[in-house]
């Protein structure tokens, strides 16, 4: 058995509403130092596998098909092996 | 000016449901040995100030009133000094 951990993150050359959005609610907080806000996602997950190869050909195939939108995200995991 | 890099998941006592869809469309994917995927949120921002004291107050800060629901989230972040 796996644990992923999962970010996706968007390009940098992409522009994010969110964060954008984020940095101007800061400033109604009185916040005035903080730039660049970029959100991103961190999925975390379960792999009912011994082998970690499989485990990797499975968040590969799991991130380009379904959580990543990889016209504008990168994304990047690491796995754990747990009991 | 630091580097701020923050976690916010979901309790694991609160039901997600974003997760439960992942964890169904993998098996549209024929992936079946995935379970307990949790989506939270990953959030880069630079805050420009020299003190890591203040950085961290801002932080916690911006969590609480912005960023995480403390009702069913859970927030942690990590500050690295940057040029």
């Amino acid at each position: 058995m796996y644990k992923a951990t999962i970010i996706i993150k968007r390009r940098k050359s992409i522009l994010d509403p969110q964060g954008k959005a984020v940095e101007q609610g800061s400033k109604l907080l009185k916040i005035d130092d903080i730039s660049e806000v970029r959100i991103g996602k961190f999925i975390e997950l379960n792999i009912d596998t011994s082998s970690r190869e499989k485990a990797n050909e499975e968040l590969d195939k799991l991130c380009n098909k379904l959580l990543a939108n990889l016209n504008i995200e990168d994304y990047s995991f690491t796995l754990e092996e747990i009991k």
